[in-house]
């Protein structure tokens, strides 16, 4: 593929990512503005951004790209991360070999939008959102979207799940069924012989067709932002009980052991000097292991 | 070696293993009633024992061992776990490979004593203590002990390395230096750039002399039994602040990534099917990633 058709990929992934980023934020902000419930007499949250330059390592060129956290702890989120970052460099020889088109050149490039809520209220579920692209001498798209209930609600599940088929049919028929199943693979925690939630849709390495799998990861983007605040308005303004609130900060300890072990992004950040704030934006504020 | 000699081998080292815990228990059990601290009004605590049997694997014999789990919930110990076990059977055989003696024979036979402490006063240090003798076509001790106080104390940090150099000094003058330092490597956060705790002594692979070997890991656990209750008799009467508290919290976290993320232990008990409630004892009953 001609250098300028790949600038101009990258350009318009990155700006996605960025646009995508702010419609989510300025939604989330409009949630803890129109709040009602329990701990109404808190101020609404608002998102505090922090950039960071990712660190250039050996062998690798001095500017290597970066990103921007957004995090907010309000009245509804009791603590939300939305981070973006575009790096670029190379990867370590024995990575590289794992990677798709890396084996021949182990330059890279990668940009994408990483979202992880924890609610205060143990009715609302908590979710997890992430689309990326990425280029090394192929470029593919990834991502996904799952739903973390504490105390899951069929209405709830049925409404996320709805929401992903539509984005995945307007595409492609084999999308949903597929997708949906590869984030119950994923996003299964082994040595609890347990999902991590109630599931959403998984993808990874779409490079058939750039504006095809561009598009299909801005809908799932889309997807996202129209479902997750109506769930999070269904339930944010109703009391909960101190059990509930228990059940919730141990289902919590589930998640924090799945990102910790298994969570492949998770691990390969922490264990590559990644942006350690940044990847462990992910745990949950508080957990129990009682 | 005899098999008469292995099996009293065997049996002399699990027998310790067991008086060691009941030794521990009585004396924690002892902390709880001796308090007179800001909890002063919640009961003492009791250890409650639970016993589990390890599952059979493909290959391997149906009688594997098992063990017996210790937890207590009281005023002084907000968590503590002290579990032992003896198992048996084969290692699979790509991890065969990577222990001593079982490359040639897969078979092998290990007991052991873990303990972690999670305090409810976040003045009093949590700690970790761990031995064992494992027999493959070889046979060895490990194990160790590290302090992991929240609010590190500089007279706590002293005396709990000094209770360690006395039992190494009293076996081999040059044990507490290289042990010592083996803990400070082993217990590092590497995502974090810093020490899960203040330290202690670990070791492993002790297998030049049985007898030697056998007093040197009883010495350990007498050190702990001698060191630690005076360590939690010190601060734990002490009233502690909000902040101090989620300090603690906050530290916890620190603790559960170490063991998620980087412990041997937990990392193979966990995907190769041991014990999960035993395993994740060692986390801590509530954690902060604020």
């Amino acid at each position: 593929m001609k250098q300028d058709v790949v600038n101009d990929h990258k350009a318009r992934a990155a700006a996605w990512f960025e646009d995508l980023r702010n419609r989510i934020c300025a939604a989330f902000e409009q949630l803890e503005d129109d709040y009602d419930g329990p701990l109404r007499d808190l101020p609404a949250g608002r998102f505090a951004r922090k950039s960071w330059r990712r660190e250039a390592v050996a062998g690798d060129d001095s500017d290597t790209g970066g990103g921007v956290m957004s995090i907010m702890r309000g009245r509804v989120f009791e603590k939300v991360g939305v981070n973006i970052s575009t790096v670029y460099g190379k990867f370590p020889a024995e990575f590289a070999k794992t990677i798709p088109g890396a084996a021949e050149d182990p330059r890279f490039w990668a940009s994408g939008i990483s979202l992880v809520a924890h609610m205060h209220s143990p009715l609302v579920p908590a979710v997890h959102m992430n689309t990326r692209h990425i280029v090394t001498t192929k470029g593919w798209f990834g991502g996904g979207a799952d739903l973390n209930p504490p105390l899951p609600n069929d209405q709830d599940t049925a409404d996320f799940h709805a929401a992903f088929k539509a984005a995945c049919d307007a595409h492609d028929p084999a999308y949903h069924p597929r997708f949906k199943e590869w984030c119950d693979e994923y996003f299964f925690i082994k040595h609890r012989n347990r999902a991590r939630g109630v599931g959403g849709i998984f993808y990874d390495y779409l490079e058939d067709d750039w504006e095809k799998n561009f598009a299909f990861t801005q809908d799932v983007g889309r997807a996202f932002l129209d479902i997750y605040p109506k769930l999070v308005r269904r339930h944010m303004n109703k009391p909960w009980t101190a059990e509930e609130r228990e059940t919730q900060l141990i289902y919590r300890g589930l998640y924090a052991e799945f990102n910790l072990v298994y969570d492949r992004g998770t691990l390969f950040g922490l264990k590559t000097g990644g942006n350690v704030e940044a990847i462990l934006m992910s745990l949950p504020p508080e957990a129990k292991w009682p």
